[in-house]
């Protein structure tokens, strides 16, 4: 257990592989929150198996797949004494915070974490039968909004019509960051994005996608977005600006006529290769200040979500490695894809010990990852285990 | 005390002077919540007596003011042993929630509350030394908006940039219901509205009014308004919509990256003489489901604020006489003003009993109504059953 000022970081070795190259195996045993409690069908940090399934939060994310690369080295040591390559096991607890200790941990601890390939056990396969592996991640920053209007709420009859309202200003704002569309109308926002390829949206465009089940699964009766690009491509490829919550005034039953005198709004974006958080976070600052209406006034705070976008090529030896195991596991190769999620850490390592990160974990998509009743199969834990052992085999060939 | 369905009605008669008139006398033993309590020097339901003044929830608003009749009363039984003029209490406990049942008692009971002339102590005068009769009040009308995404929150990497966020769609919709300068762009909004004389504008321009002191006041540094309008016609006789609450996603600390199921505001308008007040809610709700953009669903609901706007002509009988009381008392004749807030049973009683309402309280502006630290001025007591006392006979000569 290593201090990082935060959270702890969780660190285990075995080094004596003479002569192979060294991987070092990242994961997370931090969770997201449980809340809603009461949707839980067993309490969320009781975990519980059913029909081949434990059920707790952080079964799939990331525990579950964290213990994987674990199960393997066990595996190997009991059975050959040894492994076939030198490990370095580097568990984070703040990877669902946005890791905000992680940069200067690892900066710190470079000769520690030296390695020649990073592996992150957070992710998963595209399905039960079909093997992926991930070559892009977005980044992403946030920042939120403070509206002030009158030293206390007051009466809209006494003073409606003639006093600014924080609630219609933050919306004015919020309304100016993104068209219907959800082009994102903040100076600058794009334009250090280069055109994706067609080699890009070929790529993107390879693993099946059916738009009717997408839809379904998640109960919407139309998508939306930005125009000119397909769903993939919109959550894969393309960032966004998202208001992540919105509160101000009387939020009670039945009616209060009040003018409130505060409003607020948490926004975050995601973004793709060639967008920096820090620079992004500023432009749309940059942007409120423009946009506050007269008679209040708006605090802007950048908030602790920060994260580069992220790139591996699919070329990549240690995707190269993790291609060949999964096509002997699943009798296929694997789907190269992108998602639209960020894992920080990814741009971490590279900065920082010059190494890319293979993501090679077994979740799935159904799974309620950051949801209640989140799972994982406990099949996934042998598959998993397994694919380890032979990932290592390879990686010490 | 009779029965409505809701809070009850406080009901007294005292109907011996026959040939005189029946005055009726309106007032409410509701207040509003007493929250936020913690910024109460006393506590809210103990009433406290400190420099003059009597501190509770409901000191001005209305349990003092009603009291200052009941006072008069008394002060003329017990010294003349009769009163000038047939006197009919009708004290109701709905007021700060719209008196969603009043209308309908009142047509119940009109040959119970029948008179000549109702007089409400639901309101104030101008300051200490100036006096003022109410000319016009302007009505209201609310809808809530509840807009509905996914099945569940989202991720907002995974399903960012595809799928239509709720809190977007309500910042959409809220957005395209006034223009910056506070111009409501609802259809029809204000096609019945007759415009402002130069008269009314005459009669709003004459009580002074200070556009520094109102701005401390209330702690801005700027108004803001309807374009060809002063402040005291935005809130005296223009209309308003106002955003009262707005609620949907992640109101916690730090960050959460959802993209949220489902977003909600509660919006209430300020209405002026010819404005209908289930006319306008019916176009706002209009105006909601044509800008509702694809991918949400979105409910309207009509909130239980229904107020009629009122006017009642300056040289009204009853305005005479009242006017004639409250220069004898203070020594100079009163202004005649409007106010933006609401009283709807003045439009109640003129519709089912056909009498107009003579507005005569006796709080002041700076009593904290709807706001901790309510307070009534005991001088207020004296001098508001003085004046009673000489309306009623005035109304009895």
């Amino acid at each position: 257990m290593l201090p990082t000022g935060g959270h702890p970081v969780v660190y285990g070795e075995w080094l004596h592989a003479a002569g192979k190259p060294t991987v070092l195996i990242y994961g997370h045993f931090d969770t997201q929150s449980a809340d809603p409690y009461e949707l839980w069908t067993s309490p969320p940090f009781e975990p519980q198996v059913r029909d081949g399934k434990v059920y707790a939060r952080g079964a799939t994310d990331d525990k579950g797949n964290m213990f994987a690369p674990i199960l393997a080295a066990e595996a190997l040591l009991k059975s050959a004494g040894a492994l076939p390559v030198n490990v370095k096991f580097f568990f984070e607890g703040q990877e669902e915070i946005g890791s905000p200790q992680i940069p200067d941990f690892v900066a710190a601890n470079r000769d520690l974490l030296a390695c020649d390939l990073a592996l992150s056990s957070d992710g998963g396969q595209w399905s039960e039968t079909e093997p992926a592996i991930l070559v892009g991640l977005r980044g992403g920053c946030g920042v939120q909004i403070d509206v002030r209007g009158a030293n206390s709420d007051l009466h809209s009859g006494m003073y409606g019509g003639a006093v600014q309202n924080p609630i219609h200003a933050l919306v004015m704002i919020l309304d100016s960051l993104r068209s219907a569309d959800g082009h994102i109308l903040v100076d600058g926002f794009y334009d250090s994005i280069p055109p994706l390829s067609d080699a890009d949206r070929a790529q993107i465009a390879a693993p099946p996608f059916d738009i009717e089940t997408y839809m379904d699964d998640i109960g919407v009766e139309g998508l939306f977005g930005e125009r000119g690009y397909t769903p993939r491509e919109q959550t894969w490829a393309r960032p966004t600006l998202e208001i992540n919550g919105i509160w101000g005034g009387f939020q009670g039953d039945g009616v209060k006529t009040v003018l409130p005198n505060a409003a607020h709004a948490k926004i975050t974006c995601r973004l793709v290769p060639g967008q920096d958080p820090l620079t992004i976070a500023q432009q749309i600052i940059a942007h409120v200040e423009r946009n506050t209406p007269a008679g209040v006034q708006v605090t802007t705070t950048r908030l602790g979500f920060i994260a580069q976008p992220y790139q591996i090529p699919a070329d990549h030896p240690g995707n190269q490695a993790a291609s060949a195991v999964l096509e002997e596991i699943y009798g296929r190769a694997p789907y190269v894809v992108r998602t639209g999620g960020s894992i920080p850490v990814c741009t971490i390592l590279l900065q920082n010990l010059g190494v890319h990160t293979v993501n090679f974990g077994f979740g799935l998509e159904d799974e309620h990852i950051h949801a209640p009743n989140e799972f994982f199969r406990l099949s996934s834990f042998s598959r998993g285990q397994m694919a380890y052992c032979k990932l290592l085999h390879k990686l010490g060939e």
